[in-house]
């Protein structure tokens, strides 16, 4: 990607420079975003109090159950209204617990300069997960491995705006269903030195996450440090199940943030309405904020949601619809409301190729949570087909789309502004500039320039091929591959990361159930 | 497009609507958008009046060229300093001319019921233009004829979206470049009774195009009603040629609003930087707006712009990038600031295919002018290949899109509310709301239903012939073309358009120069 940064760099005018921004792939990281644009706010105060409310209203009156023994006696503890695995929750008990999750934190990284934060305009981009098929190198479908789930490490390590490695880009088939967290775990951790994920996919796995972090960041800093992020999906309506408050104790106990996530597939498990749809989804992310707070008091912890709605016509799942932009306008002024940082989705789409529907898919989601002041914006890069593939291809294009997103939201700059009004009178009427000096210092970071959108004209673009943007963005993708240099990891820890694998996989049984987050 | 429009149907449950849902086709055009997105506004008052004392400094000190004998006796004449060709215009004399400016009209329609509103909130969706290439029914990239512009003011008539049948929606070959013009007219009039554009090729085409909409609306209509638009480019930096300004004349002089639009390629004919090529754009806008009250105080105006920012890699234009999107913001605020109806361009792109290229950056761009507040949301279908073609499949996309973002800027509704927040109790944790009575009353209306975005399983998906968008888009085409029914032409009218068009054909050379449009 040529000239993502934005920080200015160093002077250099005509024909030289532009050769080198030629050559030029920079995969240094952006530092984490601070997303300046003005949030957009479809609700008015009032419309806001609706929401907490009928939410409030919700947690009293209907209860939300918690299919877990230990979250129940928990409950029982701290005095909420319990009814078989009905929990009634009083909005005093809820609002007094939430109010000690932090507004923002520093999400950790085993290299302190890739460190970000998250909260108020604090925002990171996070690439998909959890994609049972790729489409590889060769834009062939197929199920994954560990070393494609390796090759998506590297990808996010090289791709500047992508600020974590997530953990199970791809679901790698290789490997025991049981034992693989330990794998996907350690790749996260040794192809990049950015935040990665820990998975939630059961209450031992999670706690196999937070030992090797331990051995990575060691016991007692990881006690005081966020260095990991847990999704625990509830099950909508107002259900959260046991291996999901298994984890989430797991990780909150260590003092490591979850994203709690209800799992929302509109008019399907809420009403059919985008307000009460709201409504509903907020009442089930409060209860699971709160008890994060029952864990442990002053754990961090991400206000979640996966949004779809329901086609009324085929039943199917969509994505990048005007009521899922609504809807992320509307938890992000609920999420603001409450001082929690919020998650949200961000490249969801139906398409089953990197055609034009992927595109329009993708794009408008992404403006949609970059307008709704999103924090901790995951799935950011290489979902289509309603999750079901991570495409190479569209990988690295949605990493630039990333970039892109990220330059506009920083807003224009005012630095130059005297100087480049002066230009104006400088070149006067039907000049052009050029050759200015104003232009030959400010060219390189003025304008983005799209590595992976081709702007030649059409006979340039036949002169070269005729390549459309699969065949381009591959190309790319096996080049930020062979450019890779891997972060190494300390050599002791390394040995006791090896060493806790070879373990944990004696001890686990090598058949275990699939499960699947999103 | 099943199911764009947003108000409320007649009330139909289960299977029955299901499948009535499956066959409508439903083409009644949307109502003018009133947008309720709350103003993405980057600068402050202090930054917003940074740019307007710029572009006043500029208007002042540099000045404006005005290349045309008659526009410089016209700025002398209310006391403009002129010197040579170059107009120095004092910001006193520049404020007190756009304050006649209407701040929103009504753009009449044939048919009264496709008035719509601009300014302020009031926002339409207008087809792209100007394209010497088509790609067509086949996706074959070829020269346009009469037929195929009218097959686009069709389609144009059959979205819903769409508020406008523009004019040369791609240029008619087949037809003598200097007579085209009549054609082009006639076509927009002929097969859409929806608002149209005004061909500015020549003050004198201008004159003939004024004649028509005198048959079409009479000629005491035209006087005090807005029936069609017509744009005017500026050559940036800061010229304004005899045609543009021949054209302005044509227009104004019969109360019918221009487009006043610098035509800016970031960082070759501005300054490199946003904020600096905004207070250029400004004065350029301004410049024009105030002749056009100089020409007939009080005709409506609207600020206009076409905005491009160039690659400094290979001299190539680019859309879709941030720094279009912040312009937009930009430029927004500061037509807000004078009060005076704004266009923007909306789908620009450089992809040579309809591929993820074309989808990225027209949602992007769609987004973003949304989000901006435009009023006059130009080149909304079609415009793929930086403007050198419009494709059909592009064409009902985006039109589809615009019904989207259309749909997103109502906001979200709020008048079930208490019914819907009602059924998350009667249906209960771990419940589903498919059969319950608020979903079957709501089901039709809750959630669009993208037609041309396929979420069905990939088996599925496989099973109808692995289509691509593009080839579903063209098939929905196909369709909606065999669905069109010509909303006729008052039988005397239409006479007298042909009456009028065969003279001036009788009258005009066959040979004359080609003049493009953006």
């Amino acid at each position: 990607m040529s000239n993502p940064a934005p920080k200015p760099r160093a002077r250099a005018g005509g024909r030289m420079a532009r050769r080198s921004l030629r050559a030029m792939t920079d995969s240094t990281m952006l530092p984490g975003l601070v997303n300046s644009l003005p949030h957009c706010e479809v609700m008015d105060g009032a419309q806001v109090e609706r929401i907490d409310n009928a939410s409030m209203d919700i947690l009293e009156n209907v209860g939300v159950v918690f299919r877990d023994d230990i979250a129940l006696a928990d409950w029982r503890r701290v005095g909420a209204d319990v009814r078989g695995e009905r929990v009634h929750l009083d909005r005093g008990l809820v609002r007094e617990l939430i109010k000690t999750i932090p507004s923002d934190f520093t999400y950790h990284a085993r290299n302190p300069a890739h460190n970000v934060r998250l909260g108020g305009r604090h925002a990171i981009f996070v690439p998909m997960t959890g994609a049972p098929f790729l489409r590889d190198l060769d834009d062939v479908r197929r199920n994954p491995t560990l070393d494609d789930l390796a090759m998506f490490h590297k990808l996010s390590h090289m791709s500047p705006a992508l600020h974590s490695s997530a953990h199970h880009i791809v679901e790698p088939y290789d490997h025991p269903i049981s034992q693989r967290h330990l794998r996907i775990t350690y790749s996260s951790m040794k192809h990049s030195d950015k935040t990665f994920m820990g998975m939630t996919t059961s209450p031992k796995n999670a706690e196999d996450v937070m030992e090797m972090c331990a051995v990575l960041f060691g016991e007692d800093f990881l006690e005081t440090h966020p260095v990991t992020t847990g999704n625990c999906n509830g099950n909508s309506p107002l259900v959260w199940d046991e291996t999901m408050l298994g984890a989430m104790r797991a990780f909150c106990r260590r003092n490591q943030p979850v994203l709690c996530s209800p799992f929302v597939l509109g008019g399907a498990n809420t009403p059919a309405s985008v307000a009460p749809a709201v409504a509903q989804l907020n009442a089930e992310a409060l209860s699971a904020l709160a008890y994060t707070q029952v864990i442990r008091k002053g754990c961090p912890a991400i206000y979640g949601h996966y949004l779809s709605s329901v086609s009324m016509k085929s039943g199917a799942p969509m994505a990048g619809t005007p009521e899922i932009s609504l809807m992320n306008f509307m938890i992000g002024q609920m999420a603001r409301f409450y001082g929690v940082p919020w998650r949200t989705s961000n490249t969801l789409g139906g398409a089953k190729t990197f055609d034009a529907q992927a595109g329009y898919e993708s794009a408008t989601t992404l403006s949609a949570v970059m307008h709704a002041g999103a924090n901790y914006i995951w799935h950011s890069a290489g979902w289509n087909e309603a999750g079901m593939h991570c495409s190479v291809a569209k990988f690295v294009v949605d990493a630039e789309q990333c970039a892109m997103a990220y330059r506009m939201a920083e807003g224009p700059r005012w630095d130059d502004f005297d100087q480049a009004i002066a230009a104006v009178s400088d070149i006067g009427p039907g000049g052009h500039y050029l050759g200015h000096p104003h232009t030959q210092e400010n060219f390189q970071r003025a304008f983005f320039l799209p590595e992976l959108f081709d702007n030649n004209s059409i006979e340039q673009w036949m002169a070269e091929g005729s390549q459309e943007i699969t065949a381009r963005a591959l190309t790319h993708a096996r080049k930020l591959l062979q450019d890779y240099e891997e972060p190494k990891l300390d050599e002791a820890k390394n040995e006791a990361l090896l060493d806790y694998i070879a373990r944990r996989e004696r001890e686990i049984p090598a058949a275990d159930a699939l499960n699947q987050e999103f």
